[in-house]
């Protein structure tokens, strides 16, 4: 990490490059609540080991987390399930290739890949254990994120379940293959509530902070994650947290990240660093348009990237 | 990085373990020459930045590279055609999951996923320019590997060759997509001479220090690989080095990699130290039984993974 | 048409040769209401276009439609949404192949196929108008069927729903890709009742007659079904009806048939004759073993075959 | 059949209906052999079971026959080889439906389809038996076609060859799956020639009469080929004829035919008549856009179809 006073200037900087690129993409629009978002937001929070924390533009907005969910849903899962359980009914592998396969095309079984895919989340889900799921579930982004106020979008959730004919169609085949631990309907009404809970730039930022530190909370000195979890979370993130732009992230940024449709970006920085940007306009592969950019400078200025 | 004087103990100990799991596997059998290896052949050697070497077993014994020539032919495209004319023809990516994707069952392109993949180095093999390529690739292989003996078997080319249709109809099918850049059958014949040059692990581990020091070869400090290059060879490595095991593989050794069905694995350290292993017993997804675990009680002891 | 007085031997023979190979077979099992079946039923109905019937063995016992629904379905949508309509939401074809097709592998839109397979029917139903679908439906089937005691099986509707995961699973892919007219819940819900209809195979008889005289019911003269729409049921009968055995089926039998997982065949004759039959014993494929021996055996010696 | 005095009157009729939608389609052009036909040809032959013919237009063109010649190779292949060992390389079936697929998108087996696929035609090419197998195919076509000066065409052949990457890739992927009875390259030179032999619409409506005579030429009283080849050859046109138009076609048409990029059709008649079409200008599936068109009308007016 460079000095700290030039921090802040690195982060100015890299927002005002990122300000320029917001045309290249949209807003999301397949959920009619999402598209209610301004595209003019964009914000960026850098919060180093030691506590010391550096913000720009809109990085105290609120937004849901969409996909970002699926790496605390994985956390609670492999907390209350366990690490067998949660892997024998989803794979670990960003893809599917075998030795001997032929472009692709040969056919996969149906275990999803991995927990960063809508399937294998919903799968991972519904292997959550517990007596209040979501209620238990927002008292863990709330502790990650350190923050007692994070809570639900009721708005987001009702516009998910009612345009979530792909993710209920991808639970009944899983529950037909008798993948799913629980019901379809319990568990999707679990999946749709975790994509609408809202978090800031700076919470993700907190958050992230504690998988750089290996489960732990430096400003308080607490173990929140086993250190077996957060290595697996990361190494999901890193492969396959971008969607199918992981592999040009990665040789770009370099950090393990999760982008979600609503905007964020949580990116695991060197050197117990955590890093978060919103920005609603998103690329043609769904991630934020603006948070990669500011992600990439951070990343080439402050080389956090791990390769 | 333990003290000097334990590594040795360490890969003794990893080898003698690894010892115990070769009955779990079977010597690659779909081309007759590899099925001639011998299953009780096991190796391994560490070499430090400093220079310093710790060898065990037969980590001398020559073998076929098979798909870990994938990693020196895209070394090679890179710095003969350039990033941009590789990247035209070949993806980055290790899996091909759209945010939007239901179970991975959507067409994908036809443009290979990544270099890494038998189409994609296919692909990569055609976009490689000079005036005698196969002889420039040797050249580069011994350069990398510190040793100008290095050469082609040619009876596993033979075999590679009478038995190869199925990287024929993969060939043939890239011609038809227009993708190759060379003719299908000049391309292949360099392909299947690639496969097939002969290293130990003693020369991967000098290969694997190279790309760990950012392109550098400690011993002569000679630059021998941009560092874009090598960023961009190591990420592939991480993502997608050990067929569809590389995400397991990811969280148990954290190293990027590449393994061959000849029965090697290259391994990058951290702290710019280079790991190879050589054992020939393959389990089903066509990684080395002996190498993976030597690699797993390395990465523990020395603590060599990035994550 | 042989002799009628030989047509009685010829159907009691071809019952004692299909007996000998129910233990081909196995009653479905993926229904439990299905599994209660008795694998010894067998029957068959003849029914000439003079009304001369024939019949032998369980041809009165009353068995749930299954996939036979699926061509009822079909009239009942072509009689009230329209041609236009139903081809708009479904296919006619009985592959995907085109004229430039590798090996079947590329990807197919998301239109189902044909009306036949079960992402076709479902949406087929939900194209039915109507103020009273299902009952309308069973009306439509009695009046074809010439038995106005024709009804629902409540236990195997309640089975199908039970079990109907991966029809829910199509039904939700379909509505997110808005083929579907009307609410997956209700579309399927009809679909599950109309399942699990019951007839007999002397119900069937008298179906196929009217189809195989151009949608006339020759007993009482009346026109049930336009020639369009009945040409429109029998080409899609010959082509898909036996599932992925349609092919061998047609040159063996060459009759158009289809035929469900609750035992059923209908199959279409020559010269105006009906005939159906019954055996709950399926083959790996889903179709009807002593079923299928029977048409083999009427088809050659009453030479019922189309080609 | 008509009055035959009215025939020709019909077929003048269909052909000036058939003129005036050329404009909707386009001559193929992926050969470059073929791209050379003229847009404007149309002709169409009638041959009564009798052996009153009936032409119109461009009936005595020659044109390459292109898959119009699978169906010959189908029967040399069933002729010399028999139809256990052609049927064990090759399916029979239009479609890959299961009863319990979804969506026809889970995995089929590597076995082609059908033998009117392309995958399925090089597979029976490998079947066939013989000393000069591509010498025996003509004399069979000029046999089956009444003319014993039916030839290859070079040009098109070499064109065939050029361009012929995809069916490479088609036949090393089934070498090496041991689908193939020859080595690929012989057995794609035999193919690219079949493809490339030139018959005239006279021709084919020959051919089409002794298909259409369980396999006896009616001129000479000769069997020429066993009716159980017939009829497994009229069968497969029938479903698979068309590429992915075939199940339109033969709710309109109802004839067994087979088409090629060439321009050709050939349809077999009821009542032992053969029917055959040329015009090289084809719809987006691959079918003769007049042709179809002609055969339309002479289904109707002729009353030809099957169903």
């Amino acid at each position: 990490m460079g000095e700290k006073k030039g921090i802040q200037a690195i982060l100015d900087n890299a927002y005002a490059q990122a300000r320029q690129v917001l045309g290249e993409g949209r807003v999301a629009s397949y959920i009619p609540e999402l598209a209610k978002a301004d595209p003019s937001n964009l914000g960026a929070c850098v919060l180093l080991q030691d506590g010391t924390e550096y913000d720009v533009g809109d990085f105290n907005i609120p937004f849901t987390m969409q996909s970002i969910s699926k790496t605390f849903s994985l956390i609670q899962a492999l907390q209350t399930a366990g690490y067998e359980k949660v892997f024998s009914i989803v794979g670990m592998e960003p893809t599917g290739d075998s030795f001997d396969s032929i472009l692709q095309l040969e056919q996969k079984d149906w275990r999803p890949f991995n927990p960063l895919i809508n399937a294998g989340a919903i799968a991972v889900v519904s292997a959550i254990e517990g007596e209040n799921i979501f209620e238990e579930f927002v008292e863990l982004v709330q502790k990650l994120c350190g923050d007692d106020k994070i809570m639900l979008n009721e708005n987001v959730y009702h516009s998910e379940d009612m345009t979530g004919n792909r993710n209920r169609s991808i639970a009944y085949l899983l529950e037909s293959r008798n993948v799913l631990q629980r019901p379809p309907v319990e568990t999707l009404d679990d999946y749709f509530r975790m994509c609408s809970v809202m978090v800031t730039a700076k919470n993700l930022a907190h958050y992230a902070r504690v998988l750089a530190n290996d489960g732990i909370d430096p400003g308080t000195g607490e173990r929140l994650v086993d250190s077996d979890i957060v290595r697996t979370v990361k190494t999901l993130m890193l492969f396959c947290g971008m969607y199918d732009e992981s592999g040009q992230y990665a040789m770009k940024v370099g950090m393990p990240s999760k982008s979600g449709v609503g905007g964020g970006i949580v990116a695991v920085g060197r050197d117990g660093s955590g890093i978060a940007t919103y920005g609603p306009v998103l690329n043609k592969k769904g991630n934020s348009v603006g948070g990669i950019r500011i992600m990439e400078i951070l990343s080439r200025e402050l080389e956090t990237y791990i390769f």
